[in-house]
């Protein structure tokens, strides 16, 4: 049993996976939830994974659950925060599939390239001189691109990725052009995006893509994802993409 | 009156309006409405404007009649349809107001860059070898990158436009990447984009892109626009959308 008293357990809602988080650091929401249904969508039985700032090691624990991938390595730079999802990880018995590497995403040891099946990420959203930043320093580098950015995710993703290799991304709407281009650039190219829309009529905040190691092809826009109905409840079709799982408010 | 007798008078449902098309060529489809519409929401009064791939001109008629534009160019390369274009200009008494240019977009004078306000175009969808093309000349041309690559229009949209200028297109959805790619590297930035899904449930076939002559800046992703109801009507959204007109099947 984990003796953190700042740690809080958490109830993944899931075959009984728990999950430490620490209230003053940063806990995560629905967008982990949804990044890591989608992934499973696709991510084979048996393959490779690379999970990028991967936090409490949320997005990894649930991708694992749901697609009983052969080994999950979630990247945290840093190291209370990587104790943290390590004491998840034996929580929950699964330390021979999920290990937690704490390093700088740039700093990933170059043994690994070419070698990954598929990657999931759930990025700081925002520029690093974006935006106020009155937030404490690990809310700061979990929201704010401080110790890497977009570019360098998808630039060490397109390293890391066998040729064909996934890559899944949840991110903010209003950055999908910058993605698209920088995915471009890295020799990667966009399968299939998902658009979150909060609210019925009001524009999309998130979304979810699927990218490939790959060029060419066309994209696919999938039909779009409502979270909540007039009255603020979930609607139907978002808890069904939750697999049953009550997405956590952010 | 119109002598041609291979021309069909259509009743665009708005205001009297009426537009000659010849059925052995290529008939506008809901498309054009929808991004007459798109455009009408954005384009101000007195704007100078180019609808470039004008074809039967329905899109400069809709917007110069929701918009109240200054004066429009349509653009067009095949002579035939430019006569055309220019009958249903003069029987909605629309001289003043629309004017019809024949030439390839590429061939057009330099006199006009840096002088548009707006641009609206509706271009072929398909690479010029991809798919069948068993079709007429007619159709081959609207239907393909024959005459003109999506590449040719957003470089000529952004030659003519004024810094700031606002140019909107509407395409296939499957293109999306390529249409942010061939932005950015024009220098010009997407403002907004509103998917069209045919049904609930199924992946967009097309979208509205409206961009600007002006870099940087974040996109907006707007509500989703479903077409048709589970039943093969239209759904209340998009008669709503389509300003009163039924809009036509393709």
């Amino acid at each position: 049993m984990c003796k953190n008293s700042e740690y809080r357990l958490d109830d993944l809602q899931i075959n009984n996976l728990k999950l430490y988080q620490n209230p003053k650091w940063f806990c995560f929401g629905m967008d982990s939830v949804l990044l890591a249904n989608f992934a499973a969508n696709y991510v084979k039985k048996n393959s490779f994974v690379f999970d990028l700032c991967t936090g409490s090691g949320v997005v990894a624990i649930l991708l694992q659950e749901k697609a009983q991938v052969k080994k999950i390595i979630g990247v945290e730079a840093l190291e209370n925060i990587c104790d943290m999802a390590r004491e998840s990880i034996k929580y929950n018995n699964l330390c021979e599939k999920i290990e937690i590497l704490n390093c700088n995403i740039n700093d990933i040891e170059k043994s690994y390239y070419d070698k990954v099946d598929c990657i999931t990420v759930n990025p700081p959203y925002m520029k690093e001189n974006s935006s106020l930043k009155n937030e404490n320093e690990y809310l700061k580098i979990a929201r704010h691109e401080i110790l890497c950015t977009l570019s360098d995710i998808i630039n060490i993703s397109s390293k890391l990725l066998k040729t064909g290799g996934k890559f899944f991304m949840v991110h903010q709407t209003n950055r999908i052009d910058e993605i698209i281009r920088l995915l471009y650039d890295n020799n990667m190219s966009v399968k299939e995006i998902k658009f979150i829309y909060p609210f019925e009529g009001k524009n999309s905040n998130l979304c979810l893509i699927y990218a490939a190691k790959s060029k060419g092809g066309y994209v696919k826009v999938l039909p779009p994802l409502v979270i909540y109905d007039s009255s603020g409840e979930y609607t139907c079709e978002a808890l069904k993409y939750y697999g049953g799982m009550k997405p956590c408010a952010k």
